[in-house]
Order: C-alpha cells, then structure tokens, then sequence
C-alpha cells in the first residue's frame, strides 16, 4: 500500500486535535444530561422513501449496497441519514409505546451528505441535536427550555462566542397577513433570500414573485431590518402600525424566548432577535433558531432549529417537537486548520515512567500502576535508553512528568517537571501531578490565553 | 408515515438501554487513556480496494453511491469499513510523519458488515479497539502491555466475567515443524476448525488435507487439548518430546503474556493459555488473543487480536502492531435483550421541581438553576397538575426526587424521596442527593445485586 492521500470532506483528526473535539462533545453532554435531556443514538442508515421525503436533499443522500445484492442487481433500499431530525422522528413513532412523554433527548453523531466539500461543509460531519417532543401538543415552555439549554451549553464550551438568533414563523406570517400578502409563504421564501441578494432586489421579487404592491412590500422590508438584543423589538414591529392575532401571538412567543436566555448574553454568547430569520424548510411552525459563531460569519449558520407542530404523525398521533442543532464538525474543523484550537498534548499520560534497565521494567511497571490507581494517566518508557533519550521522548510527546523509579530498595523516587526542570523525591503512593496537567486540555494558540475550560459547578453558577 | 418497524442486524437502545452502553463504553475509555493510550476517530468510509484486500469478507461490505452518481452510471468507489484494523492501518500510513511511534490509540467506533443478522451478530455494531503500532520494530513487551490493558479494562466493566485465551503462533508453528510438517500453515487451517468439528474428524483432515502421518496428527492435537490458567503449559508441552527454536521462542512470549496479566485472574475476569487458538486471519504472526463472556459462550468469541509484524506497510516502512479489539454490541444487546442488565432510569434526572401554578414557573424554574449549577441533574414539571400527578410523572421515569419550592417568601422549600415517601425541608444551595441517585447507574435485574459500578480509584487499587 503507497502511502494513502486524504479524502476530501471527510475530515479526520490528529491525537491533539481529537482532544479538542472530545471536550466539545462531552460539554455538550455534560450541559444537556444536568438538563435532563437523554442521550440517544440511532442507527447510521434509514430507508431511502424517508430519506428522499424532503425533496431538496435527494441529491446528497449516500445509498447503501451490499456488494452480493450489487451483483444480483438488488438495492438494499438504505440510505446513510443526512441530519439527525429524520432517524429521530422515525425512532419516536417506533418506540412510542415505550417512551414517556414529554421526551427530552439529545444525540452527538455524525451524518452524511454527498454535497460539495467546502470549509465548514463536510460529507461526514458530527453534530449534537437537542429537541423535546411530546404527543398531540407541546407546551409553549418547551421553546423557552431548549433556547435555554443550547445557550448554556454555547456558552460553556472552549470556542469562540456564540450568537443565537431567533425569530418566529407566526410573528411573520400573521405581519404578511396583517398588511393583506395574500400568500405568505412566497413572501417567506422570498424574504430567505436576504442574506444572497440586496434588499433591492428582494423588494422587485416581493412584488413579481409575491404579488405585493411597491409598499407592501417596503413594510415587509422594515420588519425583516429589526434586530434587537432584547424585547424592545415589540415596540418596534408596533410602530410599523400592522394588526393581526398572529402577530400578536408570533411577538408574545418572541419575546419570552429572548427574555428567557438574557440573564445568559454577555461575552461567552449572545441573543438576538432577528426578524429577517425564515429559515426556508417549510414544516417549521413558530420559533426558529440559527447559530452563528462571532467572527466566522463566513461559515454560516453552525445550527438552527425550530418548532415544528408535527416533528412526527403516524396518523392516529400527531408529535409536535421543537429542538435546536450544533455543528461540531462545521464549527471545529475550520477552527483547528486554521490554528485557533489545538489540544495541549497528543496522548492522554501525565507521566512517563522512565526504565532503568530492561530487568527492572516490572519496577517500572509498579509504580505507573500506583499512579494511574489514584487516576494518573501514566505511561512506561519503551527502551531502557539513556535518561536524556527517554526525557526527550516525553518532551515530543508533551507528557509533562518524567519519573525516576528508586534505585534499590534504599534509593528514593524521583519525579521531574521537564517543562521547568526541577527534580524532587516522590512517593508513587501519594504524589499528585497540579490539577491542570492530569489531562490534556484546549488551548487557544492565537490569543494567547486558555480556552474556557470545561463547565465546572462554578462557572455555572456564575452563568446562571 | 406508519408506525416504522426495527430494522433487521441494525439494533438501537431505549434510553434507559444507552445507560448501559455509555457506561461501558466510559469505563473502557477511561482504562484506555489511564494507560496513555490516545483516542482517534477514523471516517466512516475507506476506498473499496483497501476493504476488498481480504477475500473473505469481501462479500460482506457495503458500497457507498450518491444518488446522482447512481443516475450517471458511477461509483464511488468507497465503502463502510467492516473493523477498526483496516482504517487505523490507513490512517497510520496516512499521517506517519505526524505521529509520534510507538503510538498508542484507542477507538471507540461503529462497523458495519453485511452478514445474515443473529445473536451477537449485527449489520451495525459498536466496538472498541487498543493497538500500539511502531516503526520497524514493536519490543515484546508490548504483548504483554495490550493484553494487560485489555484485561484490567474487561475486569472493570459493569458485564458478566470475561476470559482472555491467549496462544502464540510461533508456539504452534514452532511445533509443527518440530514434529516434521511440511506445511504448518494448512495444518494451522485444519486445528482452526476444532471448534467447529471432533476431534477424530480434524485427526483425518490433518492426515489427508495437511499431509501427516497419524502419530504426527495425534501430537498436534495433544498440543491443541493443553489449555492452562498460568505458565504450567510450558512443562506440558515439553513432555510432549518436540523441539524446535521457533516453539522456544513462542512458549516464552506466551509465558510472558500469561505472567503479565496473572494477577488480575479472579472473579471478574480470567486468563486461559490455550494452545488449539489459532484465529484464522493469517496475517497475525506472533500472540493471539480471544475474548469470551463466561456463561455466553454461545455467542462464541465476543473479542480478539494478536500481533502482526506488518500491519502496514507504504513500501519503505513497515509498522508492526499489537492489539485487541472488544465487541460492546456483540457483548451488550444479548445481555440487554435478555434483561441482565439494566439502566436505573430513562433519563437523567435526579431531582422534579414541582410547578404550584404556571405564574410561578419562574420560581421552579430558579431552583433547578440552583441544583444544577451543583451538578445536580434536574427537570421542571410540565405543567402545574396537581402535586400527585407530578409525583407520578416522576415516578414513570424513575426520578427519585420532588421538589416543592417554598410557597411564598416565609416558606420553605421542601424535597420528598418518592421511593419511601419521606419529605423534609431542603435549602436549595446545599442539598445533595446521595452520590448513588445522582446519575443513572448499571442494574443487573436477574442477579438481584447491583453490576459492578464505574471503575473507581479504590477499585482500580484492589484489582492491580
């Protein structure tokens, strides 16, 4: 085998750079579980007529074979899911009768998609799914609960700022009544086209397109400018002067979104109410959500989300949801190539044990079992080298301690800092590495400071 | 859509089931990198060629196509990988100049394969995967590392009592050629088939398919019914009369392998040397390992490895590996379908705070902030129902905790343990519940005692 060459959009990780996508993931865990959201996992493969539901991703599904049905000119009828909305829709109606409703669940996976790879667009990429549903209604709360949810745990991870935006489908809609649209879901898609084109444009599509006269569609264009950190975006669509129960009800659902996550806004995250927001797929009935990371505009949204009135039916139940989406890959792979994150080393020991000479390994072997007893992630030198041959592979490796088994039953141990290069006695029954240095953690190399660790009870506390 | 049915070979987990697996899975990891062992993920999918290398399992890929390749006529030439050994041999090729060797990894991934599904048998599997893997040469000692890492790791799982068999090929190909066989490689393939068929019949294959005289025959089978739990089989296999430098070698390797791990022997776990082991890939070239879960051995092996001096190769460089691989999937669905293993709850949650009435949603709302920034999972009833459907609503789920916020600014607050029905009052900022309710834990329902819990520092001492 010649040496092997990457395959484009499909992002692999070195050891170091693993540490960091590890600590994301069990943030995100960690954040959801205190939540008390389930973790679930479904299976990588549905079937296509699911899959090829939503027309417009038909064209990026993988379909699956298996290479003796390929001969006989069979197809499994299996595809790879694209998202992880699909696999748990289909995993609610499956396991209704065994679930308890409502059922708040998350799910860290990797999904697959056929598009063009691109920075921030993977064809295997993983992300982490929240949603809650529940059978024939959701209670408005939910939507408040799960903007709560991913904003702490945005906030909480060792990446740059989050902005979460919100608006929501009936605030619109009932404002597109209200100036007498006759068709709002054109005006919908059409103002979806803000962020491509300019709201010139926009407004000569809202009249072809959408049938609006030249001032209606000037009214939908003020709506689509406000954006407001907090509440004050009621005043604002008022002032506009439209009237309809929709609205009404679209501004109350707003605005307890946006109120709910605001003692969160500040340096970690922040909230905005943005009334642009349409977020094209249909089936989303009211709050809908995008994630946008500070400074890397350019990738887009790294998630969004939605309520949606009917996540899942299989004709006798309806099952209303409303969940939120991150992109793990879309947001750490751009962040790792271009140097703002890296893992502090690329193997989990914060010892090295180093061998004397080959017939006293097993002394060797004692004292990394001592230590790794007490929880010490240690590791034993492969070669009884030279001393200055064994420090160094610890050096290369970034393992912060080397440790100088006694010599004889009379010697004493030795433990180095080789960062510093202070040497001291220690006993393997009782030595503890600084609490830093026990396990790789998540640098920033750029800005030269530490990244938000993980979420301690601390931090927490000063979150909320 | 209709209620969807499960899919054949592709099991998924009910929440309270995921307990179970994230629990296995966590104590593996943390065995793994406590002994500096590095975590990576490789992609889903690796060229068809590189899975097609192997003629035996070439049936059991699947094939990957977009959908508008399909339409074109083309392929993508890639497939889902059916192990971990396959990508990580890639993987080490791929990015040797940025690894640093011997490199210790883990990982913790799924596979597929194609085969017909059964008990411990699936379409998509969970396994986890420790391999070193050097340049040029991989000292010995390695061997003995692995299968020592491994077997701590099986000791610490919250499963029944696993058994490591280890043999080494030199051992047995040592011996054949002491007895004079001309081709130890097909006497290798017929004593792999004693599992499978008697012994008299593997007797007459020895003689008509390997080419040995009866008296050759019998010897080989001597060998193959020495099975020990120490190094007592180097005496038996010396009064058989054979000689051979090879088999000096492997009855050494194999002592070493046997020694190295005999001190975690016991209730947990046990280490078998048995000598008919051959594992039929012929790719491994020194020790073999297999896993087996005591009382299951119907599902055959449930784990394996060995040492191959090649387990990859870009032309100039060769790298030698060791390693073993454990099946969570293979281990964990029979136990769970058979109701031998539980988790204690669907969901996270320690703690209900109960709603009075939905003006002071606000007020609970407070205090699952206060008990979760002490990492206390924590949900917030529904809706305000009368305090003994909230009670019950926990109840359904398994949360042994209701909270009941003061009523007013002079009350007090107060929680009720709803397994025993005792209620006190409780300060928000310091309760606790006992470290066992916290998270959701491992039950073993049919042995009516608790499974052994996560791998714990005290524990870890008693076992090394």
């Amino acid at each position: 085998m010649s040496k092997p060459t990457p395959l484009s959009g499909f992002p692999e990780l070195l050891p170091a750079e693993r540490v960091v996508e590890r600590a994301v993931a069990d943030s995100l865990r960690r954040t959801f579980a205190l939540h008390g959201f389930a973790e679930i996992e479904t299976r990588a493969v549905e079937p296509l007529d699911q899959l090829l539901r939503k027309g417009e991703t038909s064209k990026e599904v993988y379909v699956l074979r298996r290479l003796q049905e390929e001969a006989a000119g069979k197809d499994s009828g299996m595809g790879l899911h694209f998202d992880l909305t699909v696999p748990f829709a289909r995993y609610v109606l499956e396991n209704a009768g065994k679930l308890e409703f409502p059922f708040r669940r998350f799910q860290v996976q990797k999904a697959w998609r056929g598009e063009r790879p691109q920075e921030g667009r993977y064809r295997e990429f993983t992300q982490a799914d929240i949603d809650v549903v529940m059978k024939d209604e959701l209670p408005f709360h939910f939507d408040v609960e799960v903007a709560r949810v991913m904003a702490e745990a945005l906030a909480a991870l060792p990446l740059p700022p989050m902005t979460l935006r919100v608006n929501n489908r009936k605030l619109i809609e009932g404002f597109y009544r209200g100036i007498g649209a006759e068709d709002p879901a054109r005006v919908i898609a059409v103002i979806d086209k803000l962020d491509k084109v300019t709201a010139d444009e926009v407004s000569g599509m809202l009249v072809t397109d959408a049938g609006l006269t030249d001032s209606q569609a000037e009214q939908c264009l003020a709506l689509a400018r406000i954006t407001t950190a907090d509440a004050s975006f009621v005043d604002q669509v008022r002032a506009l002067g439209v009237e309809h129960e929709l609205l009404e009800t679209g501004l109350a659902e707003l605005a307890q979104v946006v109120d709910g996550v605001a003692d969160l806004d500040g340096e970690r995250f922040s909230v905005r109410a943005q009334l642009s927001l349409a977020r094209g797929l249909d089936y989303y009935t009211g709050t809908v959500f995008e994630i946008s990371m500070d400074g890397f505009e350019n990738l887009k949204s790294v998630g969004g989300g939605g309520r949606y009135d009917a996540l899942a039916s299989d004709g006798k139940t309806t099952y209303p949801g409303v969940g939120i989406s991150f992109g793990i890959s879309r947001t750490l792979i751009p962040l790792l190539a271009r140097g703002h994150l890296a893992g502090s080393r690329p193997v989990p020991s914060a010892v090295l044990v180093a061998v004397v000479d080959e017939e006293s390994r097993a002394v060797s072997n004692v004292v990394a079992q001592q230590l790794r007893a007490r929880g010490i992630p240690t590791e034993v030198a492969v070669a009884a080298q030279k001393f200055g041959k064994q420090i160094r592979y610890a050096e290369r490796r970034g393992i912060p301690f080397v440790w100088f088994p006694a010599d004889g039953a009379d010697g004493s141990h030795q433990v180095k800092d080789i960062r510093v290069g202070n040497q001291v006695d220690a006993d393997p029954a009782s030595w503890e590495p600084p609490a830093e240095d026990l396990h790789p953690t998540v640098l920033t190399p750029l800005t030269d400071q530490p990244a938000q660790p993980h979420q301690s009870a601390q931090q927490q506390e000063e979150i909320s």
